[in-house]
């Protein structure tokens, strides 16, 4: 049957998982009941063990759910180390559910694929090697993809129901009080490994700096967790926040962030109070930048900022142009440290931050949100997802759950080389265009028709010339062509869920 | 039938209450399974509401229970705000579950007991006039006692579902985020009301100081809470600490404290790393200037204190003598305050704190605790409960919880004025003997002959006289005599659960 951003889902699919089809983005009076597994009291004398490989044999059995977190990013030791016990000792038919893959376990998630250890993924996106395999069929069954909230609601619900959660810390104590801000491979907030230390049936924490007890601050707290085990070293400090922090010189990057700003402060949500999840990558810097000045010039303070946090926005919380940081990742060490000592740097977990089925998320607060695309069409829809050769690459990571903000930018590219951004149908769904309000490019700006309450305010912006999204369309197309049409085989390789677990989109295996 | 205490517990009172008998204080094991309400997603537009009125009419109906924490204390006047509305509104059946029960509360709870209005209660404890109607079996339903760890066993695990929650907060913004650190009316920890905020099907947060959103540091979240009201004033701070202060200059009592200071400085426990809960009243306050001075002498450094802590305890703190303080409630302004500029004095909710049914609680890696006594009897049991003439006039609190610390102290006088402390058998058992390490009195102490493991440390120490406990009931007995015996009717008032929920004791209708 066809959803409501008219794609083809298989019934098999609707069947087999349940689903029901992608209707609205709105969740007012959503149903919800939350799962918490059962356990054994214990005063929590023996959690110290020796010997990860004895643990993971002990504690992982055939068919089980397990998940890490991916707060490391490129710098994790935790997910090879374990993965590698677990292949080594031949356990079959596991589900993988970390909160994202990052590159640096790419090669060892293929391998556990071709060994029939993994099959069945489910994750915010996965990248290079191992999304190439799952986009040629390697994977026995469908990736299921869900945003960092939808994560945070699936893990509550039971709908992924983790046995067990191998989580590193860059330190805990022997009874597992546990943060993110100390140690040498310290990534500040804890926010997505969160619902797993709450959520998951064992709780195993992996750690390269054990503290005396009791160990506070505790993101993640005794109470939640059943072994601590201690290893040489959980990740490698200088590539947990690696290139981050790069600020764009790319002429054409830097023209979009001037009218990403250009469009934040002519819209009627730029005023004192207003609140702003930027994201990360250069060009979201330099927004972050040419923001910054225009609070001054206007004497306006955020609120809040939101999502993954940079080192410039901490500047601008130390600078008191920002009242808080609502933290569930920092993906610098300079966030990463002030965490620490900035109070209102406040850690949030994957659910506070993005959960559609919860009494309220940071998300429904968010006044201004900049995004970013791999593809944009015609109706606005976006893929974060898959590439212009159909193979996944992206994550959904807080794209979905962000995009219901006030003001929700897509700032892109109208090409990048020889492929347009811009196109008539996107590949996958991720987002839809329902939610989406303004894509900036470097040649101008489209409206969603749906925001004619923005069309006045955004219309006479000098050095932001406004077109209809199918004029940008056209511009992408005749700078670059019409590609060639992608061929899929019939067999379903991924499903992208919408944050409220309705199907959005599914993926489909590449034909070479 | 007869438990492990020798308590005689009714028939039917087992089988109304599907209660097992108390037979040990070993938890290691017990099963657990927590219970979540089930909730309606919401992005929590509307969640500021205008009447107090209007909303506890709406949320409350016939037969709920509903919560209060007593963190206010004496100042609390949330509670008597929202009884009154449910008084007035004639609601009836209502069960009462609050943290405790403090005496401003009292009357009300009388009235709406003879009114119908309330006829369940489950509580830490209670004095006074209420103490005093119920021991005359004013109340339709026997009295559920539990101690703090053991609320939040029966909250997570659904032997007490609240209904709707009602909790003072000295702040938070519109959305519920909220500390009890700020305001007017601050008191610090929100250890007991977060039990209450994580699981009932309706929390309601009543505040006297609205702050911009997002208000940091959240104790309670935003994710927790369904609807915030403003009102004039949550408590009086003048009462919310009242009295706690105060450094005892009663040379029984500080002749106590000095013997207290030996045993434990004598014990193997005391030693660098160590942990101890003091508790309050003002021979408490001098035990915790006498173990200062010993650790000063010493050089030993406490790794943490528990429990409610005392502006001498964040003294202790702020001079590098304790490490950490985990602090489930603060019983002075002092205590209070300091929590904002500490950052290691850590929040914990009552689970965390004391709850059996967990993975670990600090309580479980306690060492040594100084607790009170009503009475106690030659087999160690203590009782908290009721006084002399059967009438309940206490508070289990954390008595149960902290017990299981590897040295537990009863500190007690011998006698109080004509009554005995240290009897032939307690009227009520509220803590097993088997948990009782020493008895200390102005006399001389008696230690459990169950740890003949301390009998060579502490039987030396000078100027602490050893004694059996029955030799310091005989030497009570001889100083007041031989009480007439308590008449009590066959009904049951009380019921006493230990904190794995299993069946303590039950207290019977006194006759007058």
């Amino acid at each position: 049957m066809e959803n409501k951003v008219k794609r083809n889902i298989p019934d098999e699919i609707l069947t087999q998982y349940d689903y029901k089809p992608f209707t609205t983005t709105e969740i007012e009076g959503m149903p919800v009941q939350r799962e918490l597994p059962a356990f054994k009291a214990t005063t929590g004398a023996n959690k110290l063990v020796d010997s990860l490989t004895d643990l993971v044999k002990s504690t992982v059995k055939d068919g089980m759910t397990i998940s890490f977190h991916h707060h490391f990013r490129e710098g994790d030791y935790v997910f090879n180390k374990v993965m590698r016990i677990i292949i080594d000792n031949g356990l079959k038919d596991l589900t993988l559910a970390p909160s994202s893959l990052t590159n640096v376990m790419n090669d060892i998630v293929v391998e556990a694929i071709e060994k029939g250890v993994v099959t069945n993924i489910t994750s915010s996106g996965m990248r290079g090697s191992l999304g190439d395999a799952v986009s040629h069929g390697a994977l026995a069954n469908p990736v299921i993809f869900r945003s960092h909230g939808n994560r945070a609601r699936a893990i509550e619900t039971g709908a992924i129901k983790i046995d067990v959660a191998f989580l590193g810390v860059p330190n805990a104590d022997a009874m597992g009080n546990a943060n993110g801000m100390d140690g040498d491979s310290a990534f500040g907030s804890l926010g997505y490994a969160l619902m797993d230390a709450q959520y998951a049936q064992t709780v195993v924490l992996i750690t390269d700096t054990l503290k005396p007890y009791p160990n506070t601050p505790a993101s993640i707290k005794q109470t939640q967790v059943d072994y601590v085990v201690e290893v040489d070293a959980v990740g490698d400090p200088e590539k947990i926040g690696s290139g981050a922090t790069r600020f764009t010189k790319d002429p054409k990057e830097l023209k979009i962030a001037e009218m990403v700003n250009n469009v934040i402060t002519h819209s009627p949500y730029f005023k004192d109070g207003f609140s702003f999840q930027t994201g990360t990558g250069g060009a979201a810097l330099a927004v972050t930048r040419f923001l910054r000045q225009s609070m001054l010039d206007n004497q306006i303070k955020a609120s809040f900022a939101l999502g993954g946090i940079t080192k410039p926005t901490v500047d601008l919380l130390e600078e008191g142009l920002v009242e808080r940081l609502m933290d569930v990742q920092d993906f610098d060490k300079g966030a990463a440290a002030s965490m620490h000592k900035n109070r209102n740097q406040q850690e949030i977990d994957a659910s506070w931050y993005a959960d559609a089925a919860n009494k309220g998320a940071m998300v429904d607060k968010l006044d201004v949100v900049i995004l970013s695309a791999l593809e944009i069409d015609t109706k606005f829809n976006v893929n974060v997802m898959s590439g212009s050769d159909g193979v996944i690459r992206g994550a959904i990571g807080g794209h979905q759950d962000a995009a219901t903000a006030k003001l929700t930018i897509i700032s892109a590219p109208l090409v990048r080389g020889r492929i347009a951004t811009v196109v008539p149908d996107v590949t996958t769904v991720v987002t839809p265009g329902e939610s989406i309000d303004v894509l900036i490019t470097e040649v101008g700006i489209a409206i969603n028709p749906l925001r004619q309450d923005l069309m006045a305010a955004l219309s006479d912006i000098p050095g932001v010339p406004v077109f209809t999204i199918e004029e940008l369309q056209q511009m992408a197309e005749k700078k670059v062509g019409t590609p060639k049409p992608l061929e899929f085989t019939d067999r379903v390789v991924a499903l992208i869920e919408y944050r409220d677990g309705t199907i959005m989109d599914v993926i489909r295996e590449v034909k070479d």
